[in-house]
């Protein structure tokens, strides 16, 4: 948790995780869903992108949990 | 929730709720902690700013708290 680009990487599987788990979506179909660049979609699962708050709740929005989901993180 | 400009100005009220109820920081005492600046911290809090995961992790570790906390919003 304090390394920061582990953060990202947190991030990335938490988010990877729900989509599958919630919605059962493939990459291209959350970012048809909330109308983010697949490419996008893809970086922050990687953990190569820092994502901000707005779309941290653009896609909480969109796999409807609450954006606090998004941030627990495993260990 | 859903509006995009709402979300940072929840998020801002958040932040400054538990800096004050946390830690009874000021918002130079957080930024000091936290080693972003002071001036950003204020645009966070109110709300003129779409922090980054980076910068709420950060924020969250120096507060200890979870960072999912940062995202629990009244209403």
């Amino acid at each position: 948790m304090t390394d920061e680009q582990d953060v990202c990487i947190k991030f990335g599987t938490r988010l990877s995780l729900l989509r599958k788990e919630k919605k059962g979506w493939s990459q291209e179909r959350l970012a048809l869903e909330s109308g983010l660049a697949r490419s996008y979609i893809s970086g922050v699962e990687r953990g190569v992108r820092n994502i901000s708050l707005k779309n941290i709740c653009k896609l909480a929005a969109t796999l409807e949990v609450n954006p606090s989901e998004l941030l627990i993180f495993s260990q």
